[in-house]
């Protein structure tokens, strides 16, 4: 697709919960002119949106100096986005502000310029597949382990968003049918287990029972501290409990990636997102897992890789977004 | 796309378990013809190949008689197939003759007719998708419940087949991290909790424990003899042990269907197979259980609804196997 594509640029937005990031982006996926603004602590009233327009609005100022074509706009945004509008969902946790947002619509009428408005796992998947390691498959998974656990597909060379914009949330499928309780009212999703959140969370409830744990030390003596990089770093150290929780989460995400395999036989999955930076501590107990848990024809057709996410990857997400969509455009 | 068959009709093919199935199919899915021979006593050495031919030649003498053209071969096999070549794959476990059998290439020689051999669930999920309940639909899932699991999975209006033929093996997802092994090699299967093979192995352990169990009566003192409907018959009658047996069928099978809408968000999942003939006692707890385990907003914008398959099923599914490879090479 990226072959295809048109020249000029795109304006690509990613609505992170901590940044807010634009940028200019080519048909090769190079960002220029990027701009980002904390979003964390404009999150009252009408902040983020006031920043968002301002952003957009310095892009096309850059633009029009360096007298290029904007082609549109794409933003990536937390939650389950009503694509065809452009309006964000009402399960948005980060900006509650933008429940219900109309996004796409005042995007259109500020810029005149079509604007596409997507989930941000789904705009970072689209970027490793026009721009990245994804390029030029036809089945591809993503999943984004931060915070939370967000989950992205390509099948047959098309997005999986289903009826209602819910499809690829992979962190909540469960795998442990009677497992803890999950914030989303089932229980045993791989997000109790592997999220960033979860970690810590997991790490402190233990340390009730075992005081003897490095981690300890680590916040010094203060276990609300806890997050999951120090949970790594303990684990690292042979710390036993730490090394348990690291266990269970590497367990849990492996037989997500290996669910996913059995369903998919996709030729690529991409792990990402912040608490993949743990590195081999935690991907070589996934892929290890990844192979018990999937049949093993299917498991040797799939590369299991992480993500090479820089700073740029949801501006250029973002900007994939939109020659996506107007990729499908020129097929209808 | 049934709406824009071609007129005409299709030599359907269902290669199974028990009984090899051909008939006539027009593009509205009606069959004529049709004609079927038991696969299991004839299972030794060339017989079920043989047999197979001898079908197909049969309909093709029919369809000759009546004068209307034969637009091609779709054939549904069980197994993982090679579908570019028609070749079952080495896995197939029922006809162990046929491992590695060019079938496509052989009935293309035979007949001098388009062939189209796949997998014989993703036949029946085409066969629903252009002929049944699935019509029209973009985003479809299929769990076929008989002695073992299988499915099939239509998202973007395309099936979903992955790179060499594993996609839709919703069976062997696993929903139980440390849960019973399965003969895969994985562990925690929703195969291992509700296939039909695997409700009867539960029920005969739990036999060995508690001699109490009507079941004991309804197989006559010999454990060896229950099969999966003896453990509904003795459940709808309230007896503990089959209570739990199916209970914890159910909440696997649930948490399937769950993990399936929180992955694709589809306007509909069917169950079908032998299993599923039990009815409520089974779809009732099920369904609860998705329920559960989903997202509520994306479990309301899914029906699941029971398959209305019929003996004639399996060969609709290989005639819509067929026009489905038909439509796509036109499309490119």
């Amino acid at each position: 697709m990226a072959a295809s594509s048109p020249p000029g640029a795109i304006l690509g937005v990613d609505l992170g919960a901590t940044t807010l990031a634009g940028g200019l982006v080519d048909g090769a996926g190079t960002v220029r002119n990027s701009h980002s603004v904390p979003t964390d602590r404009l999150s009252r009233g009408e902040g983020v949106l006031q920043n968002l327009l301002a952003v957009v609005a310095g892009l096309l100022d850059d633009a029009r100096r360096m007298g290029g074509p904007i082609l549109g706009v794409g933003v990536g945004a937390p939650g389950v986005i009503e694509v065809d509008t452009g309006t964000i969902g009402e399960d948005i946790q980060n900006i509650p502000e933008f429940r219900g947002l109309a996004l796409g619509r005042i995007l259109r009428e500020r810029t005149g310029l079509p604007v596409v408005v997507d989930n941000d796992v789904n705009a970072l998947t689209l970027g490793e597949w026009m721009f990245g390691q994804a390029r030029g498959l036809r089945h591809v998974a993503m999943i984004a382990v931060g915070t939370s656990i967000g989950g992205g597909l390509i099948l047959n060379g098309a997005l999986v968003r289903g009826v209602s914009g819910y499809g690829g949330e992979i962190g909540h499928t469960t795998v442990d049918l009677d497992g803890p309780d999950c914030f989303c009212g089932s229980r045993g999703c791989i997000k109790v287990y592997a999220s960033g959140a979860d970690i810590a969370r997991q790490a402190r409830s233990l340390l009730r029972a075992d005081r003897t744990s490095i981690l300890l030390e680590l916040v010094g003596g203060d276990p609300n501290r806890i997050d999951a990089p120090q949970v790594f770093a303990a684990a690292a150290q042979g710390d036993p409990m730490a090394v348990t929780v690291v266990a269970r989460a590497a367990q849990a995400l492996g037989a997500g990636v290996g669910n996913l395999i059995n369903l998919y036989n996709p030729e690529l999955i991409v792990l990402g997102g912040s608490v993949m930076e743990a590195g081999e501590i935690l991907m070589e107990p996934v892929v290890r897992w990844a192979r018990f848990y999937a049949f093993e024809a299917a498991f040797d057709r799939t590369r299991i890789v992480r993500s090479t996410l820089t700073k740029e990857s949801g501006v250029q997400g973002a900007a994939a977004l939109f020659l996506y969509e107007q990729g499908r455009e020129r097929l209808t």
